[in-house]
């Protein structure tokens, strides 16, 4: 676009399936010295120094040669590492304050949602039926299990607790989070599908954690619970959902509900059995959709301390895919 | 029923509408040394040292000559005064940590529904539609005003502070809230209107509250919000809302949606417009339905504490009528 400050090196914006103007715009205001393009001049651009991604198109980072950092748009960076061709330079996640605060209005809302009968008391209302239910259990008597324990998953974790659930947690090493029962790793994965009954999973797409939410896990979730068998909210990636597993587990009572803000494929294609099924509550990947100037300044403020020579912080680890 | 120890007296139990049953197993529970009965051995009996009721029937209070105490199974107390024939003897509300927390749960959890757009998605959903609707606004730009600042309102306010909120409120006196912007009396009731986005109702029901839910105080409430036109959530009294005034402020756009527990009736009559209106979200008082234990252990914790001569507390002030 406009050719500003050639010095600091242009930024490439990739935000693919997103409005570009919006991000462009909100870039330059957060930005207003830098100069941003959408494509590269030719596959060795030198002038490219940052890169800003959603779901970029594969080969388009490999060969710019002074790339410094890819920034990607969303906290989970699956979308940055489907391309395989990456170079090798540092690859940064978005941590915004906005970001966490929606997230965590998504998992206190749908836990809440199925833990108040949300689904129940609406089909009582389309049917004119007055039943008072005087039998819901307390929230201290139900444990929310959340998978994921990051940036996200402790502040969950904290706000659930303030609403008077337990909380349990799970994540690929142990972690100590305030008040929550902390599993780790493949061994510790059975002891906390038995500890909870509304289960909320923020995990990361990797190699390990692909489909890790099917029937196997189901079956080893606990049914003790209040609501009879367990609840699923995914708000990390579909790609994490075995989704033949999850309507068979609703259909033989393995789950009693799921709230899913991500699938498969998304759109989800009008065809999926999801929609109109009757314990399946779904919402457009919108969980933690932030604005975007809340994501962009923390990634510009990134650049100006990189350039003041500072490190960089909230790293992705290659080795662990996130 | 039972005759045990009547030198402490009898409890007489009028839970009108509720299973007696209930109640009464859970008094044996609770006080397994007192003894219980649903109707006085004439109007003066004068084994009766307690009532413990729910909207009890007029006039079956008024000439026992030995009642110390009356206990409300509910945190409002209209129902115990709807009777004009009181005997001047102490009333007591319930106040349990339990109610508190189940009231908190819904005020949140109609908060969020309302804030995150559940009713959008929901007919999004009917309607097989994915659209991601990226412009949602954040918590710290919304304000819930809450109308009432007792134990619900307070727990309430600091809850909706942790999820983000700001929160505004008012009560007939001047209270001070952590965090929250306090509006008191007639005088401030204006300022109040004009400073909230989403309006939780907490408010008890007296003569001074009586369909304070109206259209002149709808058309004083913001129209700036984020949501295009305020939300109103009543989890207080049915009696505080002039319902044709509610449903012509939605009709008209003085109101965006409504999220309603209480009615001027209830059970709500089947030909209610309230349980088809598309922007009207209905439970049947269930917002602090409690466990039968959690209100009846502090109630038989008070007749314990009464009887070693210790003050009661969270008596009702029979001037103000709350």
């Amino acid at each position: 676009m406009t050719d500003k400050s050639i010095d600091k090196g242009r930024i490439l914006l990739a935000p693919t399936g997103w409005s570009t103007e919006l991000w462009i715009d909100e870039l330059a205001k957060a930005a207003p010295d830098r100069a941003v393009t959408l494509e590269p001049e030719g596959e060795t651009d030198p002038s490219i120094h940052y890169a800003v991604v959603w779901k970029q198109r594969k080969g388009l980072l490999s060969k710019l040669p002074n790339l410094k950092v890819i920034f990607s748009l969303g906290a989970g960076v699956d979308h940055v590492f489907s391309d395989t061709s990456l170079p090798d330079v540092p690859i940064v996640r978005v941590v915004s304050p906005d970001l966490t605060t929606r997230m965590s209005e998504y998992v206190v809302w749908q836990v809440l949602d199925h833990h108040r009968l949300g689904p129940h008391y609406r089909a009582q209302q389309a049917d004119r039926i007055w039943l008072e239910d005087k039998d819901q259990a307390a929230a201290a008597d139900i444990t929310v299990g959340i998978m994921g324990l990051g940036e996200l998953g402790s502040d969950a974790a904290a706000k659930l607790q303030v609403m008077g659930f337990k909380v349990s947690g799970w994540s690929r090493t142990q972690k100590q989070v305030e008040g929550v029962a902390c599993h780790a790793g493949p061994e510790g994965l059975d002891a906390f599908l038995a500890s909870a009954d509304i289960f909320v999973v923020l995990l990361p797409l990797t190699p390990d954690t692909s489909e890790i939410l099917n029937r196997d896990v189901f079956s080893k979730m606990t049914k003790r619970g209040p609501l009879g068998a367990p609840v699923l909210i995914n708000a990390g990636r579909g790609g994490l959902q075995n989704e033949t597993d999850i309507l068979s587990a609703l259909d033989e009572g393995l789950l009693s509900a799921v709230s899913l803000d991500v699938f498969q494929q998304e759109p989800l294609p009008p065809e999926s059995l999801f929609w109109a099924h009757p314990k399946v509550t779904l919402t457009p990947h919108a969980a933690a959709s932030s604005v975007a100037s809340s994501l962009i300044v923390p990634i510009v403020r990134q650049m100006d301390a990189y350039e003041r020579g500072e490190p960089l912080v909230n790293l992705v680890d290659r080795k662990t895919g996130y």
